[in-house]
């Protein structure tokens, strides 16, 4: 091998505006640093406890059966998945986006009975729709994303799981960027298995994966016939170590357990609702001063994810030369879009640290002085005040 | 909710002398500490190549296709079977204790056609019985522990590695407590798939799972006829993020990527060679010490692990006992037996970090003390000079 040279890692200070991974606290940051212990460790299984409390009250459930899974947001999505569905299981699966096409595929390598309804990208689903699907099919699962980070829209829950109980399913939900970020209530909504990611609203690094299980889909698990294909992501042998039982499976990334509590003792210090509440003030905001710049936002109103901002790029901008200059100019990073909004698209994350007045404009001016020297006319002045204008009337 | 409340993060300070994980550098915990960047970030794709390139120093190997999984060392291990075995391939697996059962269990699960063969726990296998059974099979796969964690056991690879070539059979092998502890020459022996964690000899937090594929590996993946059943774990998609097209898979663990490369490069700036050598020398200055303890090794001379040394439990002493003593009073933690080794062994790890000399010394002096509580009758100044005179053997 040749001599290299591996200088001090030096990663330069980003305000990381994209779908994630999002800033973070310097209290999670710092709750790294500490001392590893062994995964069995009392002391350890103290600080397991503690998270699994935690993480109930971001999920806003008593489910004892509440963890993080060891890998990022997309393990989440497949213990999910592969731990409630057999091989021949049939499955409906509602996509508003690319991580709704996600779920699919994952669904085919589970040897689920796949069907799927798809929303125009940019909107809901439509329940009717849902509604006659489910007459038609007799589903073990039903599965979508609450908060489509391809799309920016937030897609309304209640209603669904009302019919999806009622068709006797067990409703799937994705909420890698709700939770911690705008309403989610497990247990009021009745949601039977719910996943998550940490680096989103959560607060803390990319690498853990919350998780949920209700009682019915405990019961789903417990009576499979056959075992979930995946032994790393079998959430029926991961509960036995985050259980009373403490039989090891595998050994839990320890660094990454004292971020994601710390994180959520920030949440719990802050009241979700509190949290929720700043999200929202935050995002309007936001979405006021992209408009009074000349921006179109991608979503309609009422299904705006207060998390995820999506703006249209304007006609005659190219989309990665301003995103790379808000890189190089500003430190800041912004999202592309994905699948078919590529190149079409801005997505703007607001999450958790990150979700504040002092991001806010800073951005908005960066933005502006990016858009001008891309010769699109736009004002941050004009920018500014209208943001300031949502802040005084949220106040 | 109840108002609970969540004390700061305030984790005692252990030596971790178990199976793992271990102490790390403090250069490694500061590292996770640095600020986050986005996984697609110029800069993050910097440091993934970086840590590209110390991981084939680390696993000796000029292998392209060699990066961390995005899981611990059991996701490597699932990854590394779900991604080259088909249902239906013949797959020999030979055991030497608990972690070969593993692979059992995840060969079955990924519907292949498992044969196994078993050695007796604190043993190697028995190459000429793997032979026998090469020449009756057509087996695709042949996968062993080269340093089984539960006995202590180095199980010697090149002669296999021959062997199974001659068969024509890829050859898999689980490095988990061997990489960066004792000699691990992935291109020299011709080991085709390779995986590890990144807890033990490599010097990190849990949460990664470093692998390497051969070129003839990925020719059996390219050729696959079904997917991967895993989408998480399923390489030949997550290779596309690593390597140059940087396609979009999931989010990378960010912070455990950068402390990776931190330990990796306290790896590179040693010098494996060196760092082999001091695994070798604190081990055996361990292995006298304890033996003038009075205790017994489990496994005989030629096929211990530099980095892992068991010891069977004295007669009439209480395991647990020991174990909850050392950790109490010393705030050191050893492994207890896993298996059918349970109660009858301790597992004493000195991995990266803590293979030093000091380490050493303190823990016989801790462990003598300890098991003169027990009333077993154990000379700290013996086994300390015993310690002694194998590190002036050695200089």
């Amino acid at each position: 091998m040749s001599s290299r040279q591996y200088h001090d890692l030096q990663p330069p200070t980003r305000l990381l505006l994209g779908p994630g991974p999002s800033n973070v606290d310097p209290r999670v940051l710092r709750a790294m640093a500490a001392p590893l212990l062994g995964h069995l460790d009392p002391e350890f299984l103290k600080i397991m406890d503690e998270t699994k409390q935690l993480l109930q009250y971001a999920f806003q459930t008593e489910n004892y059966f509440t963890l993080p899974v060891s890998g990022t947001g997309s393990a989440g999505m497949e213990a999910a998945l592969c731990s409630v569905i057999q091989p021949g299981d049939k499955v409906l699966v509602g996509t508003i986006g690319y991580f709704g096409a996600r779920i699919c595929e994952i669904v085919a390598r589970c040897r689920g009975q796949l069907t799927r309804i798809d929303a125009q990208w940019g909107t809901p689903l439509d329940q009717q729709q849902l509604h006659d699907a489910l007459k038609q099919g007799d589903y073990r699962v039903v599965a979508l994303v609450h908060a489509e980070t391809s799309t920016g829209v937030l897609q309304p829950l209640e209603e669904i799981s009302r019919m999806v109980h009622e068709h006797n399913a067990l409703f799937l939900v994705d909420a890698v960027t709700s939770l911690g970020g705008c309403p989610l209530k497990v247990d009021d909504w009745s949601l039977d298995v719910v996943y998550s990611g940490t680096q989103k609203c959560v607060g803390s690094p990319p690498g853990l994966a919350p998780i949920t299980f209700s009682a019915r889909a405990e019961q789903v698990m417990n009576s499979r016939e056959s075992p979930v294909q995946s032994w790393y992501l079998d959430m029926s042998l991961v509960r036995q170590y985050w259980g009373q039982e403490r039989f090891y499976h595998h050994t839990a990334p320890i660094s990454m357990c004292y971020a994601l509590r710390e994180a959520l003792r920030l949440l719990y210090e802050e009241g979700i609702e509190t949290r929720w509440c700043r999200h929202e003030t935050n995002y309007r905001a936001l979405a006021a001063g992209l408009q009074a710049l000349g921006l179109q936002l991608l979503v309609s109103e009422p299904y705006r994810l207060p998390s995820l901002t999506t703006v249209s790029v304007p006609a005659g901008i190219d989309d990665a030369r301003v995103r790379g200059r808000l890189l190089q100019d500003y430190n800041i990073e912004i999202g592309g879009g994905l699948g078919e909004l590529k190149g079409r698209i801005w997505r703007i994350g607001l999450m958790g640290f990150n979700s504040s007045r002092t991001v806010v404009l800073t951005f908005l001016a960066a933005l502006a002085a990016t858009l001008n020297a891309e010769s699109f006319p736009a004002c941050a002045k004009e920018a500014v005040q209208a943001a300031e204008r949502a802040y005084s009337t949220a106040a």
